[in-house]
Formats: structure tokens, sequence, C-alpha cells
């Protein structure tokens, strides 16, 4: 095993009606005035916002609100947030919903507390050193945002669509209720399960080093994630299926997986954010399309890994079996697999080459995002 | 799965030479005096202490010692360290060792911050509010201490062997190098893999709702520990294979494993503890006669947990098979596995019973352990 450091301060709280008790978590840290994320009025018509806001009073915890945060959430919404948190003497941020209500939030905690342009985060400018308290109840389990301190956000204005993290932008306090998340539409679920799978697979397909107890941690997440998607599929009201998914949904990106191994990357994280950022397409609906792609062209790097993967996942033999496995399942659960099904111009090709190559060039990843690559993972999506 | 609350506070610095930033880990934290804990004077002659004195120097960070920790770590040893900590102002206490010196320096910590007698918190009077910072360098694999807030201290004048916890007494660093880890003796090594097995099984097969993500994980861990004990004692400088048992040693009681499960008891740990209090062997060779014996009375209460640990670990077919196929493999790495083999008389038997059954008093957990029972799984060990 590599060397490493593990640290996750994140307290997480699971389990049925633990959004209610909202309040009672934030006054345990001192927080005396909140600002609400939120995306749509859903919450506001079933209840969500109602109870969260009756959790706030009893323990005396004053706010603000802002809702409108949309999948592939914006900048701009992002700066509303912090000039409402530095105008209004706002100490925690509290969101309310998914991975994009969650990753607005982080970037508005740490905006709040920055006398600069918080895209600055983004661009490799620093990192955020202070931030105002993180909480969150999520109302779809996904991103892992829950428990890392990656914020993932937009910027509309030049559509890139970039990450800040910092120590300071863990949640303090996560709410997971599965119930809260039974109301996800198939697709959106078929999207999640996508995003948890790329979470998983970038670093299992690509660590150069993998020990054999993180290899077997690893394909327990992604067996989970797959078991349950069924599950949830045949009976959207399987409580503790729905409950397992948001755990390996947590898991899979709460750092514990990169404990010890080598070079792990983020391919196709990095080649999808600029998909949905350019066609605002769904973030997991574009992971099941590069995926299989991406699997294609790393497979010569990996091959024992494929192989291993394809064996135990699906019980097929050789690296290509088991991508089309793959693929065959993310078909099935309803995720595309094309660019095409993703309404996504073939012709785009050049333009996202060029696209990602400058992102590339901002992360001084040049060398590994060749052109040569990009292009060919791109190809065989088609 | 069932509510939960999972917050491990605890920071993991986890490879080669990590030992020798000890003192400035202990600087981040704003620690001025510590006290070094350890056992024999074997880290005096290999080098150890030497290095971490250097960096606590190197971080102008004074320091008492108090070495003299035994196996089975004795309450008149913590009472000593506290009386230092008190006397001298301490603010830290550095543990180098086992876990035994780890537990030891949990109650020196809280202990330090309490006007009464620090054995209050070992008989439920209580928990500690405030301790002193813990900080630890691990030179054995085995508790999981360096990444949960337990203690397990023995008081000698009324041989019981109880525990301690709070939220104050997680560790703040800890550091696991594998390689101070490699000079464990073969018969120590294998009781290690037993009290690793015993924190994973307890929890596995009393569970009356395990998930079936957590018993994949558990069964991850198991894997790892008989992989990579086979592997050491083929050849003890195996560094990956000693990374791979330290960590599933860490994951196993790092409460990971209890996230979601309904009703797991930690029985074997509870039967045990008088064994090693009464007859100070060593609390991995307790386990591994107590775990088959348990393993034959729980058998009844959970027979499909049973069949499929016999079938997932062993490729053996039902419980019995499975528990067989368990005690071989405890004999194969050098543990023992019954009364005989450990040196208790069997005559002893009703004697441990009175022990156990006014420890089971101490904890409300008479309903549970009832004579029948305990007595039934002691004559298991026969």
């Amino acid at each position: 095993m590599r060397a490493f450091t593990y640290h996750n301060p994140t307290r997480i709280e699971f389990g049925q009606g633990k959004e209610k008790l909202i309040g009672q978590y934030m006054a345990e840290y001192g927080v005396k005035k909140a600002l609400i994320v939120y995306g749509s009025d859903r919450i506001k018509q079933n209840g969500l916002f109602h109870s969260v806001v009756n959790s706030l009073v009893e323990n005396s915890i004053a706010y603000e609100t802002l809702g409108g945060v949309v999948s592939n959430p914006l900048l701009s919404k992002v700066y509303e947030g912090i000039e409402i948190a530095k105008t209004r003497g706002v100490d925690a941020v509290l969101a309310v919903g998914g991975g994009s209500v969650l990753d607005s939030s982080k970037a508005i905690a740490a905006g709040a507390k920055y006398d600069g342009d918080v895209w600055d985060f983004f661009i490799g400018k620093g990192f955020p050193k202070q931030a105002l308290k993180i909480f969150d109840i999520m109302t779809l389990a996904a991103t892992g945002s829950e428990m890392n301190n990656y914020g993932v956000v937009t910027n509309e204005m030049t559509r890139e669509k970039l990450s800040l993290a910092g120590p300071t932008t863990y949640p303090t306090v996560s709410v997971i209720n599965p119930e809260l998340q039974a109301t996800v539409a198939n697709d959106y679920l078929a999207y999640s399960a996508s995003d948890i799978f790329a979470h998983s697979l970038d670093m299992y397909l690509s660590a150069t080093y993998l020990p054999e107890y993180m290899a077997g941690y690893v394909e327990n997440i992604l067996k989970t994630v797959m078991r349950t998607t069924e599950l949830l599929l045949a009976d959207s009201t399987d409580y503790n299926a729905r409950a397992e998914f948001a755990w390996a949904a947590t898991q899979a990106l709460n750092f514990t997986t990169f404990c010890g191994v080598e070079n792990n990357r983020f391919d196709t994280h990095f080649l999808e954010h600029t998909l949905s950022a350019e066609y605002n397409i769904a973030h997991g609906a574009g992971l099941s399309i590069i995926m299989p792609a991406w699997m294609k062209w790393q497979k010569q790097h990996q091959p024992q890994r494929f192989e291993r993967f394809a064996k135990i996942m699906f019980g097929v033999n050789g690296a290509d079996a088991g991508i089309d496995a793959l693929k065959t399942w993310y078909s099935k659960i309803g995720a595309p697999v094309t660019l095409k099904e993703g309404n996504i111009p073939e012709t785009d090709i050049p333009m996202l080459t060029d696209k990602l190559q400058a992102v590339a060039k901002l992360w001084g990843a040049e060398a590994l995002y060749t052109r040569d690559m990009i292009t060919g993972v791109l190809e065989n999506a088609k």
C-alpha cells in the first residue's frame, strides 16, 4: 500500500425522520443564522421545507433562503448566495437537495468568507482557508458530496464546469434519510447509479497499484449499486434497498476508496464535465456515455484489472466482454451509452476535444489528456 | 438499514517514515508538552523512541515519559500517568506501542481532566467530557484502537477488565507505519488476526439485521486478514501484506461495520475480557478459544448467517462445517482453540461464570448473559 492521509470530519446522521432534527444538530455547533439553499419548489409542496424551517425555529436559528439551484449548478446562483450570506450575517449554509444544491452551498460557504472572486478557487488560485459551516439534507444519492469536500459548479459565462475543495468545505453534519430520496424518477435513479459507478470505476480501473483489500471494497460498492438499482426499479418503495443505495453512494466518494492506492485518476469525470457544461445533460447520463468509451481506451493499460472486473462483476471472461456487459446493464436500467443517445452531435467531437484540451491545460494535465486520448475516447462513444 | 450516527474525527497518517513527522502533526494541533507512553524498552533499543523525541524537539514540544505498560494494561499504570499529566502541565498524550499502550493513554488523557477517579468511567459512572489530546504511533495492528474511542484497562485490585469511551477519547492523529509492525512474533500475529476476526464476527454473527452491503464489507475485511496473515507467516517482510493487515485491523473497529445494522453485540469480547483479566493470557488468544465455542452456541440464533459465513469464507456447507473450518484455521496459524491450550483449568468454569455474571450485572445485561449461556459457551471451549 502507498502512503496516505485519511481524515474525514463529517458527521453522518442516517435514518428516517432525521431531517426533523436538523435545527438541533446545527445548534450543537453554535449556528445562529442559516442560509437555506434548495432547488425547485417541490420541497415546499412535499412538506420538507416546512419541517426544516420548524426545526430551525424550535432551535432559535434564524434563516434566509435561496431557491432555484439547477442541475449542473450555475456560478451566478453561487454569487447570489454569497451576497445574501455576506450582507445578512449568515453563519452557516444548509443545503436541502441533491449534489447540485450541496455543491453550490459549499461554494457559497467558501465565497462568503473570501474577499476575492470565489471562482478563483475553481481555477487553481488557492483554496478556501475559511468557510461558513456547511450542513445538508440529501434528497438524492449520487454525488457523495455529503461526505467529501468537493463542490462542482458551472461557470455559464465560460461554459467551464470545475470544482473547488479545501479542508473547510466538508459538511459538518449530513442528514441522509433514504425516504426523502424515494421520489426520484427512474431515469435519474439510473443516472445516479452511473455516477456512483464512475466514482468507483475511475479509481478501480486506473490505479497503477490497487491493494487487494481495496479491490474487494470497491467491488462490494459496485455490487450493492447494481443490486439495489434493480430492486428500486422494480419497487421504488423498498426502503432497505434505497438505504443501501444511499450508503454505497456516500462510501464511493468519501475518499475511503483512495487509501493506499497509487495514481488513481478521475478520467471519466474529467471528460464528462465538459459534456454536461456544453449540452446541459445530466451528469450521470454523460458518464454512462463516457464510461464504456473510456474503458475501451483504458483497457490496454490495466488488462488484468479489466479481466477481474469482467469476471467478478458480470461473470464473463475478458476485458471486452466486461465492457459490453456494463454497457448492456446501463441500457437495461435506462442510462444512455452513446453520444447519439445523449443527443450530442458526433460532429462536435473536434470542438469538444479543443475544450477538453483547454481544461487539461488548466489542470496541468496535458501529458495525460492528449488530443489522441480525448478524440479516441469520444470516437468510442459513437 | 437502521438509523445510525457516524462521526469519526481521527486523522490517519499511514505509511513508511510517518512516525518521524509526529512532532509536526502534534504542533498543528497546538501541543506544547506531551506525555510519551510506551511499553517495554524495546523502542529505545530499535531507535523508534529516539526518532519520536527528535521530532518533538524539532517542533519545540516538551515531553515527559511513562514506560512499562503491559499487555492487559493495568489501572495502576494509568493512575501513574494521570499523576504525571496533572502535576507537570502536559497537554497531550502520545502513545507509542500497541493497543494496550494506546488504551492506557486514552484513560490517562481522560483522567488528567477529571477530578474524580478515572475508574468511574469504566464502571458506568458517566463518560469523559474532557480529555487531553491523544496521538499515537502503532507498533502492532490488532485492536483498532487507533480509530475509535474505546480504551480497555484491567483493574488489578478487582481483576475487572473494562472499557471507557467518550466523544473526547478518539485519537487526534494516529500514525500507522506498517514497517514498525514487522517485528511482531508469529504467535502475536496470530492473536492479532484472532482479535480482528472477533471485532468483525461479533457483529456479523449477532446482528439481527445485517445489510447486504455490510455483509460484503465485513467479509472483505475477514478475507484480507486471512490472506495477509498467511502471507506474513510465510514472509514477515512482505510490506504490502503487512500494510493491508494493518488497514483491515483499523477498519474492523472504526465503527464503519456497525452502520445500519441492528442489535449487534460484542459477546466474545465480553466473555474474553474476564479470561485475560483472570489468567493474563493474550487477548487474541483468549478470543480464539472463545470464538468457536461461542459460535456453537450462537448458530441457533442466526442459522442463515452461519451458513453464509461457512460458504463465503471457507467454501464449505453448513454452520458446523464453517465453525470447524475456522477452528482449523486458528490452529494452523498458531492460535489456541480450547481452554486447555490456553492453560485455563476447566474446573474454573463455575468461578468464571460467577465473575462474568457480575460483569453482566454491571452492564445491565443479565438477561442476555445468563448462567446457561455463559456456562454453555465455556463448556464448548473444553
